[in-house]
């Protein structure tokens, strides 16, 4: 499979109170990368809508983070496309130190969709060909995620006119946002979490306002963003910076 | 005086839902260019920290918008420190399409203010000479802000984490979403703002619950962010899309 590579500096705007690089921030160049390598393989974006009237969307995040990006670091990002079958793709993103140290891994799942009808289209071989992608058979299973207590931490978050991206809906990456806020200052002032997973359900449209949820146990967070019915899930892993 | 430049794509993440680059986007990467200007005269934050004590801290924005950069645009952006005076140190930055023309411009004032009693010191010379910045008596009057009705549109927000920076305040490029977001979408989706003015007063801190308040009269909408007391004025003028 071929690989994308970007140099990044990590500017004061991506970093949080305690000068790590923002969630946010890591999934948002996460989407831009993948964005950026099929634009540069001649299958980008717009391309596949005119093509095929689909879009590409992202269904789940498995990542493990040493040490998150600090403010002014430079750091280098890879991404390929590691495999698929008929309905997923599998993306690894690693972001690196200066030093050649991995810094942290995202492991993401990715469907296509059909733009008009919403409903997830087989994965053709030519729309994944040129990302030399291998061609797998198994499905791999998805993380099984523990239901909620009856009373969780909860928080409810309105979305914003800044949330909206141009599909119309919140940005993927704002979901980390609501359901790290949650967990209050305190805890994300001492806190770095080192293990994510997350899985998106259904899509928050503008006007919603969602209810962030959380059962903090130890070091062990499950979350979900909830507003009529479950817009995502996530369990992460914590440590004390 | 020298001028700084950096070539710009613009990101996904950093468009609304009309593709337009966000406010917040603009004014966070102004910053971060003056910062790196700084750092490229040897005369970073972290120097101005470690021999004064001293911070830059902005307290207006003059902008003039012809355009707002579009995603996935190349911009080129150009700042300098204009002039100073015994107060005040005023600094443009440019932002130009590919073709040259410029799109839109910003006019900053910045003070510097001593990190231990957050009081307003006086420019020395020697911190502002490395930019070749040229020294004025005047003092540039500001704005004159409209008072606000009675009753004005409102909504609350309340400050969650990721708002805060490294200096444990909202960074200043917040208060754009909050100012904004108040129009609501339909508004927001058929208009664009071609000219700013805001004055920041007072820093907001965590746990703060702010009152985003507006009067749109025609075309102009006149904005207060205010929690105890008044933290930033706003007046745009906005253009049909």
């Amino acid at each position: 499979m071929l690989t994308y590579t970007k140099k990044y500096t990590v500017p004061y705007y991506e970093t949080d109170a305690n000068g790590n690089m923002k969630l946010p921030s890591i999934f948002n160049i996460v989407l831009q990368l993948s964005g950026e390598q099929s634009h540069s393989l001649g299958i980008s974006d717009d391309w596949l809508k005119e093509t095929y009237n689909y879009a590409w969307v992202v269904v789940e995040y498995d990542v493990t983070i040493n040490r998150l990006p600090r403010f002014s670091e430079v750091i280098t990002i890879e991404t390929f496309a590691k495999s698929y079958n008929k309905f997923f793709c599998y993306r690894d993103f690693v972001f690196f130190a200066e030093n050649g140290d991995a810094l942290l891994t995202v492991n993401s799942t990715f469907v296509l969709i059909d733009i008009s009808s919403r409903k997830v289209a087989h994965v053709e071989d030519d729309i994944v060909a040129p990302y030399q992608s291998d061609k797998i058979s198994k499905i791999i299973r998805g993380h099984k995620y523990t239901a909620l207590s009856d009373t969780p931490l909860e928080k409810s978050y309105h979305v914003r006119f800044n949330d909206i991206d141009q599909n119309g809906h919140v940005n993927n990456s704002k979901y980390f946002d609501w359901m790290t806020d949650v967990l209050g200052y305190d805890f994300l002032s001492t806190h770095v979490p080192s293990k994510i997973q997350l899985k998106y359900s259904k899509e928050v449209l503008y006007g919603t306002t969602v209810t962030s949820r959380v059962d903090l146990v130890g070091v062990q967070s499950f979350h979900e963003i909830v507003s009529e019915g479950k817009h995502a899930q996530s369990e992460m892993t914590w440590k004390e910076k």
